[in-house]
């Protein structure tokens, strides 16, 4: 399967609509104002001395880079003179901050001069080239601007000269993966095929014996002490062929897995491929939280070991859970089956969602899914019950905005003669075959209408997802019949042609797995891909006193004034404050909007009777 | 209420005996051999050079104090020639190693000379000066001999003449408390009332603005940074009569209220006992495991918040559970209420003993109320899923073995005509009014015999403790009459006189408070004095599936050749492993015989349906 190119889709009023124009009109320019004000982009005119405040720091440029590309993806859908004024600044300063040699990074130019490439396990230097790069092709197709992208490429060229396996060659890898998917997407754009060797490079690398990490002296901005929990931690404890679990700094597995996928996927690598999809088995079946979030403990923000996944003390990062999102995207595209749509749509919803507040200014960091506000100070930061607008180490607000105006990537793809819809939002698609509105109050409403405008004669199939926590979908009021999770619509398509998919949204009760410790006797609830939690706002103090009993009636109703419009479940429980349960009356709302009214308990899983 | 002298008592056959035989034989040696491999015995020689290996660290001399103080108590009770002259030749180096002006601290004399007291929040110094007045104490009564004694006296006086209000004095107070309790010690068995006074002072000053801490350079061995948090871990955040809340290092705390509770006894200052009840209640009601386990957190080792009670990453440190042991023993002698002979007996006989491996070698620092060993990468050291021989911060085994060998200290105490027996053990009590007898399988078995032999005519008062956990005991068959726990028999006692009491010990189910949100919808067993825990030895993996129902048969057997000899409870259960709970037969074991057969999972509090 190919995905659509970028400007294949116009979003129009809904769910990701409302969610792109915050991003774009508060969340972006409050970025950039603690961009600048932390010094990131002075940064570029390598400036600093020894001494002086606001020192570089190693992921600077990444926090850069992932800005670019937001702002690119936000300018490819609505013209921003202003905006693009600041691109255009920012990539003046990245230029000539290019070394001679093609080399990039802020970091190893002013403050450690002598060190490039002598700490790649700790240093994130190849993952900042990765950052800029992505920003380099966003920013391309978004203006056909190459100015940045030259630069990349000359990056990369120099990057390409200094590893691999030929003489007096660097044989090493970054320790945070990032680079293997960007340079995938430099191929693509350049169409330059030492870029995805290089990328092929990086992956078959990892993991080799004698480690290379093994043999790097000093550490600066070293997180983890040097032992052999680093090759875990960055996913180089074996090849990546021979990797079974999913390990380490989850946010480091996804970009690596996602940059597996798109290299399997240009080179048709098999071997490679299986890879993916056992290390996909293992972060969807046994190491995922319900809300997609991944990376169990704070401890190395890592995956722990199978069905370990603390509510409480759930790190389940932002970045991690865009990276799962990346990860689905990739795996979609090798194997056109709704499972991956179904992770996809989950972590979107949910695990990357409930990053940024409903205002467009605060973020989490991790993802818990469960807070008592007393705990805050036996919390590690960037642990925290309540949202912040910048964090020291701030990888996850212009992730999270990249991601949210980039999601048109996300919802189609063709393959043939077949369009993929993967993802309802309301908006008008234009493929080679056809053009296509759809009409939705999706993920609120379960009606899906869209209208067909075939761009030739022909036959054509459109293969419309079925949510997989959708048990009884209709296509124009007939179930349909499913192929991998795709219900199949074969036609010769009539200009203005209807299909209506119904969604029936009632709320469900999901069991958690049964090797689940920390949810033994608990149940969650959904509607559509919403994951639904309740707040001490909502429900009192003291959340765990709350029983719901098998048979308790649910009712799902819209609240247009609640949380700038959400869907709310409400019913009768039971709280247990004293051994005698009485009757209560309770809401949950959904797990993205949480913590939007202060501080407060929240929780996910529910006491079930 | 006075506890009887220390020889008062001898213990019989049975369950705390054969636990001193084992420390003595196997525990006592071993230890021994710990401290002289690592350094801690050579330190005292004073000859440690910067460079050398084992260099001796702020902690060492309060390890040689508890391991002097428990053989010590070990000699009282049978004698060793060669224990003995172990003892003597440390007490001959450490006699050597004090300073012309009376000072005694191996780390201060020779790592870092010029530093004496200037670092009293971090550097344990007082705290090591306490340990080592104990261990004087509890020698000179072992053995007569006072040399020990002289020196920590000389050592005491030292330390009065530099701390204090009056001028040229340093107004400061030990970061962790100990000095306080052990200069009370010092005062009862030497008759000096400046030591009195000391240990007043220093509970006096403790927490007055401006702070001490805050005026101290620079912090070596410090383990908290220097912030406000180091207040409330120290417990110097507000005077000591302010404190409403049990906060900080749950050790420190109880080695200073042990220390209120002792000053406040000896000066009859209402309004420091009024604030050591106001503790009691926090730690108890609030801030205590059901195992009598104390401090929620690794992090500083503390407690956290009310009803904060995590089950796999409690903390609750052998060192807290000995310390709730000192604490509660001196609140009893405040005021003779059972109910602090309640706690006193649950720690002792769970979250103390469960510190200790059957076979006397392994210890535990942190003892947690479920166990599930692939989580054992991601508990920070000390917590471990196993005992341990040996721990670089090696407070707890001496500790465990000074406090199970001076557990006649704690079994009665006299006040007036009266005798209040506390808990029940197999051997012979002999005070002023009377010798007596006790026969008992305690805690396995329900009956307790007591023959008493009056050593004077007339009236005196036996004061029986009902356990709290007991509801129909009966005393001679008859319900007795109970007043702040105790039943009072006041009678012309015959010779040979015998009281048969009956502790009957049906299997009891315990409900969680319900604000513990961590044992929501569980139950915990427990007969006798003792909690019981489940292991996979027993009933299999992923213990959480084990669903007790409420009318589940529970049935006690005593198991001779399991564990060395323990009382099981069994029954039928579910195990919900697929939404389609199968019945099982499970076993419980006490708590604290946990973890003598190998690694596995292991768990307190059980599901209930």
């Amino acid at each position: 399967m190919t995905p659509l190119s970028r400007d294949a889709v116009q979003f129009r009023d809904g769910f990701w609509r409302k969610r792109q124009e915050l991003i774009r009109s508060v969340t972006l320019p409050a970025q950039y104002n603690w961009l600048r004000r932390t010094g990131r982009i002075e940064a570029w005119r390598l400036r600093w001395r020894t001494g002086q405040a606001r020192q570089p720091h190693i992921f600077w440029d990444s926090d850069i880079g992932k800005w670019i590309e937001a702002a690119s993806y936000s300018l490819m859908q609505q013209p921003d003179p202003a905006l693009r004024r600041r691109v255009e600044r920012i990539i003046s300063l990245i230029s000539r901050a290019q070394r001679r040699d093609g080399y990039l990074n802020t970091y190893f130019t002013v403050v450690e001069p002598g060190k490039r490439w002598t700490n790649l396990r700790g240093a994130h230097e190849l993952y900042c080239a990765g950052h800029l790069m992505e920003a380099a092709v966003a920013w391309h197709e978004a203006t056909g601007d190459d100015r940045l992208l030259k630069v990349l490429c000359r990056y990369a060229d120099h990057i390409d000269r200094t590893f691999g396996r030929g003489p007096g060659m660097k044989r090493g890898y970054c320790g945070h993966p990032e680079i293997e998917l960007a340079l995938v997407k430099l191929y693509r754009t350049t169409g330059e095929k030492r870029y995805l060797q290089l990328a092929e490079y990086f992956i078959n690398e990892r993991g080799r014996r004698p480690h290379y990490f093994a043999s790097e002296p000093g550490a600066p901005g070293e997180e983890v002490p040097v032992t052999s929990a680093i090759y875990q931690y960055t996913q180089s404890h074996c090849s990546v062929r021979e990797q079974r679990d999913a390990v380490g700094h989850a946010v480091r597995a996804m970009y690596l897995y996602a940059g597996m996928a798109d290299v399997a996927r240009e080179t048709g690598d098999r071997s490679l491929a299986a890879a993916c999809r056992r290390l996909w088995d293992s972060v969807t079946h046994r190491r995922m939280y319900v809300t997609g979030g991944i990376g169990s403990t704070r401890q190395g923000e890592a995956f722990t070991f199978d069905y370990d996944l603390p509510n409480e003390t759930a790190y389940a990062e932002t970045c991690a859970a865009v990276g799962l999102v990346l990860f689905a995207h990739r795996m979609l595209q090798l194997d056109p089956d709704a499972r991956y749509a179904d992770v996809m749509e989950r972590a979107l919803y949910n695990g990357v969602l409930s990053g940024i507040s409903l205002d467009g200014r605060r973020f989490f960091y991790a993802n818990p899914l469960a807070v008592v506000p007393d705990n805050e100070p036996f919390l590690q930061p960037p642990m925290a019950v309540e949202r912040q607008a910048w964090f020291d180490c701030a990888c996850c607000p212009p992730n999270l905005a990249r991601l949210v105006l980039s999601l048109g990537d996300y919802l189609c793809s063709t393959q043939r003669d077949t369009l993929y819809v993967h993802l309802y939002a309301a908006g008008t698609v234009t493929t080679q075959f056809a053009r296509f509105t759809t009409e939705t109050d999706y993920p609120w409403r379960e009606t899906v209408r869209l209208t067909i405008h075939p761009r030739r004669p022909g036959r054509f199939t459109l293969a419309l997802r079925i949510p997989g926590w959708c048990s009884d979908a209709t296509i124009d009021g007939r179930a349909p019949k499913l192929r991998r999770g795709y219900a199949i619509l074969t036609r010769n398509w009539k200009p203005g042609e209807r299909v209506d998919l119904r969604l029936p949204m009632p709320v469900m009760r999901l069991d958690p797995h049964p090797r689940v410790r920390q949810n033994a006797g608990c149940v969650a609830l959904q509607r559509g891909p919403l994951l639904y939690c309740v707040e001490e706002k909502d429900c009192g103090p003291y959340l765990h006193q709350i029983i719901l009993p098998h048979d308790a009636k649910l009712t799902a109703r819209f609240e247009p004034r609640l949380l700038r419009g959400v869907t709310v479940i409400t019913g009768l429980a039971l709280r247990d404050a004293r051994g005698r349960p009485r009757r209560i009356r309770f809401r949950a709302i959904p797990y993205f909007a949480w913590g939007n009214r202060g501080r407060g308990e929240m929780r996910v899983w529910l006491r079930q009777a």
